[in-house]
Parts: structure tokens; sequence; C-alpha cells
């Protein structure tokens, strides 16, 4: 903040509020009330927020929490939050919020707009780096969780093909899926998506339908499920009845991609480099690019995080970096292929928190 | 629109889209990419959104369907976007996108400014009523996917005696709770909350902790279950081994509490009626307004939606409005007592969703 001749930053966002002052609650399921945490530059952050949430901010390491009774659409939260900024910031310093790639800011935009009039629309500055660059690189109590959860999906994964048969439908599955998860640990599984279809599927973010899964088919779950607050991100594919040849060459390609992506993920190396290890590999077997956008990205708080492994982010990796390598590919008849690890960046290199998919693509036989 | 003078309206957020086009998909827990949709005055949406969207899209009545790479920093569908608004609405026509209460703009605050400066700043207004209109009403066809889920919760919190006992911790219970939804039929549970401790408890928002559940003890249990996209949103209250006479008056008073609220609610009432309706009971009986801010909501695609059982919120109720009665209480050393019940409005009257809770605490005792 001192280098970006920052008085204050503003934080309104769950993952944001929740990294720097511990309030953790779903309640922000809701869209009713916005929430905000003011960090001075120097001392403890400050909560303005919604009455409702005193008691459960009341037991984090903020001291100073101000209340108002929210909803109150009238005025909500604006003139506390005004004041407070005036407060910490002075009259004319700068305050800093996150404006940019990824973010957005969690309030009405004619509030938003509103209390950049009343506090000085020329004093809000992008404050996305300064968030980016300490969320990206993760505690050893942050890395423990993420290990935790991981190791959790890696062993339901692994007994997916015990509890799944044809017969299943895709909801079914994914209800399964669901329930084991939460049986192992999880404490939550807010993303479950996923495709199924003869030979393949191209669509890779859809909810789960009521088809039947049969032989020929091959299926894609991924998940991201929830230990105290941290995630995994990370998929399995499987075939039902038989796999064919096309899906085994696809499989094998896209999992030579991962095997590049990790041994090129070091500190030093940049996200784009790994991008262009995963996507050299995939070239080399003829395959096109398929519609993701990128082979991986940050991972932590949220199921998606700073950096993405495309050609144009040049992010230098660090120890601590916890990210997912995604290589995805299209083949045959339009369909996606899609594997994805998550690892940890050490000294030496890529650590794996995931346990790694299998080497040729599981087959369930009844 | 044309009431309002605009000739195209721009949405950014997960319902919002969901409604007008019915792109469903749980890859909005990821904050990297903006997703689009336009609706000219007349004609059909045009989504435009990131690639990896385009199949699951392509599912919807959405024909127009225009992409980008995204994740593209530099310009991540902005000009795309504007390309789109300008072609929609012609160079001077007004754009409307919700920028009121309970709603935001989902996408980076400079994107959305960029975007104002690009089709010019003027053009854009609020368009929160337009679309607030139309959620609040709800078709037969979204009743019954809040009824069916309001039912399977009903079921589940009937059982939970069967399933949690003392011994289990807080987080233990959850996770038997999610579970036993799941294999209800629940799609997926994003929200369940709730508190513990002997007596009652003060934090009706927080995660569960590693706290086990003794003698003495009440439990509430705040779920949003979801099938097919739809939310239930209600609470149940259970007391370990025993229940003290203060939490029994605190229980017997929230539940008369809810039968007015249910009483009350009809077409021409008002939810600030709803409000005063709840509040006399409980004032009557000496009990202090606690810190949740209102009485009850809205309910639908999201947990909360408008309209607020608060004194100031003069919405008129109609038939097929899907709303929460939800009357909370301070009691004792702090606690707090909530109560909720999911209703629709009908012609006649309140028609209840959910089960209506026992008329007396629900003692677990084993």
């Amino acid at each position: 903040m001192g280098q970006q001749g920052l008085s204050a930053l503003l934080l309104s966002t769950e993952a944001e509020i929740r990294y720097y002052s511990g309030f953790h609650t779903p309640f922000w399921q809701s869209p009713t009330r916005p929430w905000f945490l003011v960090i001075p530059r120097q001392g403890k952050p400050i909560a303005v927020i919604p009455g409702i949430g005193a008691a459960c901010m009341g037991i984090t390491w903020v001291e100073d929490i101000r209340t108002w009774p929210a909803p109150q659409p009238d005025d909500d939260g604006v003139s506390l939050l005004a004041d407070t900024l005036n407060e910490v910031a002075g009259p004319a310093g700068a305050v800093g919020t996150p404006m940019g790639h990824e973010t957005h800011v969690r309030m009405p935009a004619a509030d938003f707009d509103r209390l950049r009039t009343q506090v000085g629309e020329g004093r809000f500055e992008d404050a996305t780096g300064i968030v980016r660059a300490q969320r990206m690189v993760k505690s050893e109590a942050e890395i423990k969780k993420i290990a935790h959860i991981c190791a959790l999906a890696s062993d339901t994964f692994e007994a997916f093909p015990r509890f799944v048969q044809m017969g299943d439908t895709e909801r079914s599955a994914f209800a399964k899926m669901r329930i084991e998860l939460l049986k192992g640990g999880a404490d939550e599984v807010p993303y479950l998506v996923g495709s199924s279809g003869p030979g393949g599927f191209s669509d890779v973010i859809k909810q789960p339908t009521n088809r039947i899964l049969g032989a020929g088919d091959m299926m894609m779950l991924d998940t991201g499920a929830v230990f105290d607050g941290y995630f995994c991100d990370f998929d399995r594919n499987y075939a039902f009845g038989h796999a064919t040849d096309e899906m085994c060459r696809a499989y094998d390609t896209v999992f030579a991609a991962t095997e590049a992506g990790i041994a090129t993920a070091a500190p030093g190396a940049t996200a784009a480099d790994l991008f262009h290890a995963m996507a050299d590999v995939m070239a080399a077997s003829g395959a096109s690019e398929g519609d993701v956008g990128r082979l991986g990205h940050g991972l932590g708080m949220q199921l998606t995080e700073w950096p993405s492994h495309t050609a144009h982010d040049k992010t230098v990796l660090e120890p601590g970096m916890v990210i997912t390598i995604e290589p995805g590919m299209s083949y045959g008849d339009g369909f996606t292929m899609l594997h994805e690890e998550n690892i940890v960046i050490r000294e030496s290199g890529a650590e794996l928190l995931t346990r790694r998919a299998p080497d040729a693509i599981p087959v369930i036989r009844r």
C-alpha cells in the first residue's frame, strides 16, 4: 500500500474479506446485503457490515466492527462506509479497491458510483495487484488445507467405479459423488460439473441431466470440493463398457501434456511457459486447441484464482503458489478431453497435491 | 423496456442470465470470466460469452451466441460487448442494467467503467425495476420446483432427530444433513448455516465448528437446498436432552409470530404489513428485535430475493410471489430464536410450501 501510495484498501467480496479477516460464512449466498472491510495503511482492519454479521465477525481478529441495520435500500451502508474511508484515509488519501481482472465490486453499481462521488471520484485506484500478489502465494497452513481436500477427492475419484455403474443417470452419478465427498470429510461441494456421451462429449461445464450412462459412453467429472474454506479443483475421466481407440489416444495425449506441465512447473518459470509446454505436446499429436481458453490456473479460497496458463500470462511462478495443470484438447467429432491435477510450487519444482490420474482411461465394466 | 425507454438490457449475473436464457451451470463459481446477455427491446436475447460456454449456451433458446477466447485480461469481452450494445441499441439508445438494491455488476469495475465510456456514459440506466418485477412473480413451473425442494427439505428436517444425536459435532451434524438432502434428491446444498450452544446461541450465520452437541444445547439449522436451480430457504430448531423454559417461551413466541405472518400474507398486503404482523406478536411478548434486519424475503433462483419484510418495504404482494416468513427475536443472554417457512401467495392467501414446524421445540433425547 505504501509503494502504491494508498491510505486505505476497500474489500467487498467473500474471498477478499475472508482472506484478510477470517470472516467465514455461507451467508454470501444471499445477494441482499453488501459487506465491507477497510484496511488502513497501518493498523488492523475495520469491518463495515450488516448487523446480522456482527457476532460472526466478532470471533475473528477484527476488533473495530461497525454495523448498520441492513437491508436499508436508501443508504445500505454507503454513508457509514464513506465516513470510515474518510476517517482512515483522511480527506485526500487514495483508496485502493480491486477493480481489475478476476475481480468485481460486490455492491450495487449505483451505490459504488455514489460512494465514489461522496468520497471523491479521483481518490479510487485499482488495487488488484496488491491482493493478487498476496493471495497467489499460499502459506503452509493454506497449502495443508488444499492438500487435505485434494487427497480426499483423490480417494473419492478412485472409488468412483465402485459406486457408479451403467444404468446410473448423470444426475444420480453426480449425487453419489457429492455424498461420497461429504462422507469422506469435505465440508461442501460447491462445484461439480461434467458430461457424458457416446464416444465423448463437447460441453464441459453443464449441469447433470437425466441421461442414462451406458456402454460406449465416456464421462468426465470435475469437482471443486471444499475443506475449511479451501478448494481442490480437478477432474477424472471414465469410459463405460469399453474405451474406443479414439478416446484412448486423446487420453494418452492429454496425460502426456499434463506430465509436461508438471515437469515445467518450477520457480522462475512463467504461466506462459506452462501453457507452451502443454500445448506443444498436444500440437505434436495434431490436436486442435479447445475452447477452454487456458491450460490451468491458480487455486485456493476460490475455485479459480490468478494466474492463467495462457500464452500471454507472464506471471513468474514462486514457491508456495498452488496451481492447476489442466490441458484440454478437441478430438473426434467435436469431443473435448480434459485432464487436471493440482500442484504446489516448491523450491525443487512441482509437488503433486492430487494423486496422479491413472495412465490409461479407467473403464467401468458393470 | 418500452415504458422506461430502453433499447437494450444488459445482464451479467448468474440468476439474471439464467432467468432470461436458461443457461444453467455451476461454472459461475469461477470468478475468472465475465458473462453477458443482451436483450433487445424486440427479438431474442444475444449471448456475449467466453468460448468455454458456447456448447452449454447452445442448448438454450438463445441462437445468437458471440464468443471470445477468455481469459484475455487486456480486453475480456468489453469490445465485443460494446459492439453488440451499439448494434442492438443503435448509436444513441439507452441501455438498462441492474444497478440497484440486491444487484451487482459481475465484471471488473474498471471494465464496467471502460464499457460505459466506450458506449457512452449517459446511455446507461438502472434497470433493477424491470428485472425485479418479473422475477418476483413466479410461474407455476417455478413454483413446482420450489415446492419440490421445500417438501424434500421438510422430510429431511423431520428425520433429523433420527440421524443426529448427542456426541455429534456441529460439523458432523451438518455433513449428515447435507448427505440426507442429497440422498432425498436435492441437486446441491449451497447454503447450510446454523449454530448451537448451551441454552441457545447468538450467531445465526456461521460455519459449523467441531463443538460437540450435548444435553442442554439448542441447535438451529438453516438450509438453502436446490432442485433444478431453485432454492428452498428455511430453518428448524432442536433441543438436546431437554428444553429450558426460556427456550420454550421464545420458541412459542416466534411460532405465534410465524402464524401471524402467514395469516397476513395475501394479495394486496405489503411486505411492511408482514413485518408489522410478526413484530407486533413478538413485541407483545416483550421480545426485543434481533440483528437480522428483516423478517423474511423473496425466494427463487437465489436464496434471497426481493422484497424484504421491513417496516419500509411497501412492495404489494401478488399471486405467484414466493416468500419466506422469518421472524426472529433476541431472548435470554443474547440468544437468538429464528423460525422460517416458505409460502406462495395465492388469490386466497398463503399456501405453505414447507411443512409447518412442530408447535413445540423438538427434543433429541439420545
